[in-house]
């Protein structure tokens, strides 16, 4: 097999779910059009698809068909863009602007994100849970559980509240890493370890290896999701940039200096990369991650 | 077996329900008290628990431990608590009240209440997902199936957005029935299956007469929630007493008069008693407890 660059993966691994998701959500009845246009929304108006790519690069490293892997994909990714629709509301984030686009609730109303958001949580299950997946019951019940902690209260939520509880606040580093690990790093985690588990169980020492990379590859990327906040434009990132600054949160640039959090992030990246070198299989994709989490500029 | 009057059983499922959820959140991590606080809140203030109950009572047909009834119970019993929360919301029914407490934006604010309702659904999946369920993985599948459907764009999320957009507007009997199937007849019909499903694969005859059991079960429950709306007070309902009329929704008393919805309500009840009759074991509770949804004052 010819080695991918991260790029040609990542477009394909981007084009394959989102075709996925596509088709999923069309397939649905048309009884509630409007909301059917809301998940589509908020589901194909863009996105990195990141965790989609992870599930799809870690099942590779066991030869995984990507066929097996698209239900899980698409289900983390559900999980992430409801997360993203009910962030960006008023009561929370109050963003208006997502990928270059107006958010959910500027388009649909307060009320339509909220059950937009609802709804794509239990989409992402409803897809873990398809017949139609081909995925073994006894690995399915597996990424349901795995999706559900690092979706709900171990997980991404608990980080949001960590987060809310965090505003006007100054945070330690272990308690700002403990959010993050949560906010974003669980789902990252989940996504990673989906996709190891979505053709059988897994020898213990590589899940302990897939399960360290994943937490460092989720600590990079968040230190880094701070460092462009603050070194980036708005229409860079394609959302609304220095918001942390003005929210007074707590990040790991105002804790540490900017250029202490770049090194900070690339350190963690590269320790990421090391803990791969002990596992068999092309690990190159997942490599190559690494390093981008910590050199993207949105 | 002696059998039990349906109070006697709606007591011994709530205690059951109620005290597994307690102990289940009990044992969840403490990284963030306050989320914790609010999914005990929003769980365990009171409520019928009129879902666990249909699944242990539908259980109870095919001899299935409780024991294994426990998790599903319990998971549905999160989704319902979660639509609750979120349907309580400023940008939703903007409701203060809920069985006689603050309602949860009210006691944790609206992004706590957010995050609360968030938590919650996550949790769902997550208990039905627990190996220490006892349930075999594919009988887990399938639940999640049920319960992911009843949940979401097909079922109760649906509903509410059907609800929403029935606001202000004059609805016919066939476009309110639809929005009522799916905003508390999914939920209902899932509880239903899940018992039903749970210890195994059922005879396909036996399914359809519940999941009709379960459609006239959940319509009669409705009809009879719009009906209460109007003819009794906030003190006895537990919450705030001719919401409906408020916000000028379209409801069967609004539709047809109140003498003829209780008439409608009662006819609907019955027929879901008869389609029971075909069902070998002990039926008596949900005989019941079709005759309990149009007889009750909250």
């Amino acid at each position: 097999m010819v080695s991918l660059s991260l790029s040609e993966f990542a477009s394909y691994a981007n084009k394959r779910v989102t075709s996925f998701m596509r088709s999923y959500v069309s397939s649905l009845d048309d009884d509630v059009p409007s909301l059917k246009q809301g998940l589509e929304y908020a589901l194909l108006i863009g996105g990195k698809r990141a965790r989609p790519l992870l599930v799809y690069a870690t099942g590779r490293l066991f030869n995984t068909d990507d066929k097996l892997l698209d239900h899980p994909a698409a289900a983390v990714e559900c999980v992430h863009s409801y997360s993203l629709v009910h962030d960006d509301m008023p009561e929370m984030d109050n963003d208006t602007l997502r990928r270059g686009n107006p958010t959910v609730h500027v388009k649909f109303g307060q009320a339509g994100a909220l059950l937009i958001g609802d709804t794509l949580q239990a989409l992402a299950f409803q897809i873990l849970s398809d017949p139609a997946s081909g995925i073994d019951p006894a690995s399915c019940v597996k990424l349901i559980n795995l999706l559900s902690h690092g979706a709900g209260y171990e997980g991404m939520c608990g980080g949001q509240q960590l987060d809310l509880e965090a505003e006007h606040k100054h945070l330690a580093l272990e308690p700002l890493k403990l959010l993050h690990s949560k906010k974003t790093g669980a789902l990252i985690r989940a996504s990673v370890l989906m996709g190891a588990r979505c053709g059988g169980e897994r020898d213990p020492e590589v899940w302990k290896v897939l399960d360290k990379y994943s937490r460092l590859v989720g600590l990079a990327f968040q230190i880094w999701d701070d460092v462009m906040d603050v070194t980036e434009d708005s229409a860079t990132l394609g959302k609304n940039a220095g918001s942390d600054l003005k929210e007074e949160k707590s990040t790991y640039p105002s804790l540490m200096g900017v250029d202490e959090a770049v090194r900070y992030a690339k350190k963690t990246a590269s320790e990421a990369k090391d803990a791969l070198l002990s596992i068999k299989g092309d690990t190159s994709i997942l490599m190559q991650f690494a390093d981008f989490t910590v050199s993207r500029d949105h």
